[in-house]
């Protein structure tokens, strides 16, 4: 039997007085004024036991750990022509992810990347009343929660400087891979990142996945095999183009934001969410990174 | 001593009843309405002597071949710093143009590929006063012609469909190689595209680079190795990924544009343009090419 | 409990008419010659019993299989230095593994594609006294049984017409990461691949890495860190352009050989080696890429 | 009436004692112990007269000069199939010469790239009786003087270390692209770039490029066509990856070598061969690259 408030609990200990913790995102003020001395664990088993430390009860901004969700969201609804839009392959170049929709006709390789997200964002607005209040409602549904909320400051200045983004969402609406007005797209998708959560939420949205789809959710759930194949594309492609490093070094399907946090679990077993602002150099959770290492370093719990 | 007006009546019969014209533009409808029977050509000798047959008097859009006319504005208004924010190496490939910019931190590879038209308009807009009447006053006093203008329907089509260069724009911008809004920019880029001008019109705006850069400028002319440089980047990098072909068949500096339109020159000696709407697989005027193969074929006019 | 038997005949009976096989290989006349009719499954559960159907006991060439077992003998030889000379991303893009290479500066994305396991190949070479003797030794004891040998037609037949794994072994010379003659290395490269096994012979085989490294070998066995690692670089990595996919349908690290063979695994339960000779589109086995799928299926077991 | 004499005893004089003259390539032992000091220029118009300065009389390695050369005398011998197996597009991005190669089905972009020299290499192997004498005797005869030689040593080192272009060739050949054994037509390319030649004979060689294909040959001159198509290509593709800068800086057809010379020529007027070992970070020569642009400049004389 693992003492896993013991196991956490040394992994807070070994790493909350690190000096080098990566690079707080900085291109928006809201990420940036971060303190980068956050760090936060939260491990929930799937019989309901929990296990917590540090900071695992800040909010922080989710950003790239929502195209998990908008996929959960979305794939029961429209299960027949989404994987027609988007692919399931590691994009591999980090360097040039417009080229590959260039190269692939605005097919992205899968929905975690940034584009691939943004065709997930275009389905959902197509599929939706009141799309950001229906999504809000739903991961509130999931968690359980419903003071989980948007950061709007964030979503704004996301909107104001996210070039990149609007340069993706053009590239797809000019492959015809985009069915809504790419304005409406991006203010979906700036909402989506700009969820906060805590670690405890975080650890609970994602028990679906650990959990063959079932949660508490009364409409809308994933089908076994559907939330497999979302933790097939979570091990392979979760962590930009450090995945094939995750998966080496911890061994979980999981999920990583600019916001500094990480979400990975083990079917049939647990969740886990690690929450520590500095980004390394590929933009993941530099300490969480290290802190999921760890955890399956000592547990030896892993998928493989 | 060359019978001009034989050679061009020559070509205009030997392509007036060609079957196999290629495709008209059909992105937006003004250009997709265009008679594609329409075959124009227009050659103005440095002496002065002009030469003309077929439609060589109707107004055509003249769109990629704007690149050429605001690189020559902005030149010498920004000589310092022009060369800075954009290269002038042929872009080789032609499905990655967004691929390029990635890779290359937003230095366009040359000003004549898309990219690097809107870095150029972007540096109009930043210093003109009134960005589009001021750059549409240039090319009529270029030409000595009060009545060129643009075509607004076409400015506005595509301004609703140019997703690709939304896409594009945002990307530099993203780079931080585009100091105006986007909008703005991709306003005054759709504007300058849409400039309808005759093959004589043409041929007179391009007089310019065979003469050294002297026009009936009375300020603002390009110097004999800015209007030099001009014809080298024309020569390398004017027909997209064509370029090497059009050296190779024609041998001339030119500019070629979506609306059918080709102006090509020789130093010193003539400027020629070409007009017939069909396009082939590159995006090139399909007989437009086939004339001025003829033309210095016959002639043995070319810069090699 | 499962009836394992059941599954892999009706697996079987499923898919032994289909008509639509997929292509044998034909670059050399050894695979071409393989009857497409062939279909075997061979299961072995961690607790020593067997499941078998089909064309299970009949020899095939296992090709890019043997990258596996080249990876696990190198490592516990050459822990500190091996990830410094090939990394362990996904490749991404089937169509241009040698410009990645030029790219990432001669460093191989992992090692299950060619470049990469040419790397292995290169190491081997350097440590071992007899390389290609000393690799079929091991993986004699590996399965246990001495019977196990290279097709030295198939070798020889790699060796005239392996232009492309002549191209990768050159290019990673010229950037420094082979230090054997490209001649003995590719050499060795051709014989690994031309070993022949039976589904029962590979299944054998591939139990270290259901086992945590443990396997009847007295010394150079992976420690379990490795076998885990081992296990992620198949996931991530073990089907070329297709690897998203199988992890998507099948969800089991594995490795797939032009010659047909498909061996996989699920951590702590058992091994699976199928063989049927016909090709998709990607390389991979077309039926037995479909009997995995189905076996996952049936009996819900997989990572996921 | 230009005082040529006069004009490049200047240049000579401006960058005698330039401190800054590049790196001498060192990859073989040959080339590194070249003095960086030497500089030479012989200027050759097309009536006969000629003007030589400072090391026009010492022999240096041609290098890709020759590339020039084995295209223009396997043209006049294939001209309808050549440009089935080459194409005549600038490449664009250096990083990646044989990822162009993989997507482009190996058909290099240019004969004057490595990879699309080789073809013409396998070409000249194909159609010769004693490819590599035929070659040495075309250039003797080209150049009036049967002193030129192969330095074989060059070759040799060439041929043991030119792992690039055992990777070309050999992927030419996967590609089925090259008819000859590898080693045969990479024996023949090593000696063509181990040729050696004072800037006398170098400007003497390409004297036909500037004369519409006509020199002393009594067989196999170019036509006319032909020449100026050689000549189109140099300018588009002579300079790797600077061709477009060299273009706008000097505005010659021409190319250069690793061994430091460069010829250029200005049809119906004059050819001109530089010669100064140390190159630049593209591998053109320094001080051979503004040598040119003084000599344009100060002339006049180019083709824009």
């Amino acid at each position: 039997m693992i003492d896993f408030q013991n196991v956490i609990d040394t992994i807070h200990h070994n790493l909350k007085d690190e000096v080098f913790r990566g690079l707080v995102a900085n291109y928006i003020p809201e990420l940036a004024d971060i303190d980068a001395q956050n760090l936060g664990i939260h491990l929930r088993l799937l019989d309901g036991q929990t296990f917590a430390t540090g900071d695992w009860n800040k909010k922080f901004s989710i950003q790239s750990v929502s195209k998990v969700l908008t996929l959960a969201m979305a794939l029961p609804m429209y299960p027949e022509n989404l994987w027609q839009r988007v692919d399931v392959e590691p994009s591999g170049n980090p360097f040039n992810h417009l080229s590959l929709l260039e190269l692939e006709n605005g097919i992205p390789r899968n929905p975690l990347i940034n584009a691939g997200a943004l065709v997930i964002a275009d389905i959902l607005v197509s599929l939706l009343k009141n799309p950001k209040e229906d999504f809000l409602n739903y991961v509130r549904n999931v968690v359980d929660d419903p003071t989980i909320a948007f950061n709007l400051k964030v979503a704004e200045s996301e909107r104001l400087t996210g070039y990149n983004n609007y340069a993706a969402a053009n590239l797809l609406k000019a492959y015809g891979n985009l069915e809504n007005d790419v304005d409406d797209v991006l203010d979906f998708y700036f909402h989506q990142c700009a969820i906060e959560m805590t670690c405890e939420q975080l650890s609970k949205a994602f028990i679906m996945f650990a959990n063959h789809g079932a949660c508490c959710l009364k409409t809308n759930q994933l089908s076994p095999s559907q939330a497999k194949r979302i933790n097939a594309i979570m091990l392979t492609c979760g962590f930009y183009d450090e995945a094939g490093e995750f998966a080496f070094e911890v061994g979980l399907p999981g999920k990583s934001g600019v916001g500094g946090g990480i979400v990975a679990l083990l079917p049939n077993h647990f969740t886990i969410a690690v929450w520590s602002p500095g980004l390394n150099m590929k933009g993941n959770s530099l300490l969480g990174m290290q802190a999921l290492e760890q955890f399956t370093t000592m547990t030896k719990l892993s998928i493989f």
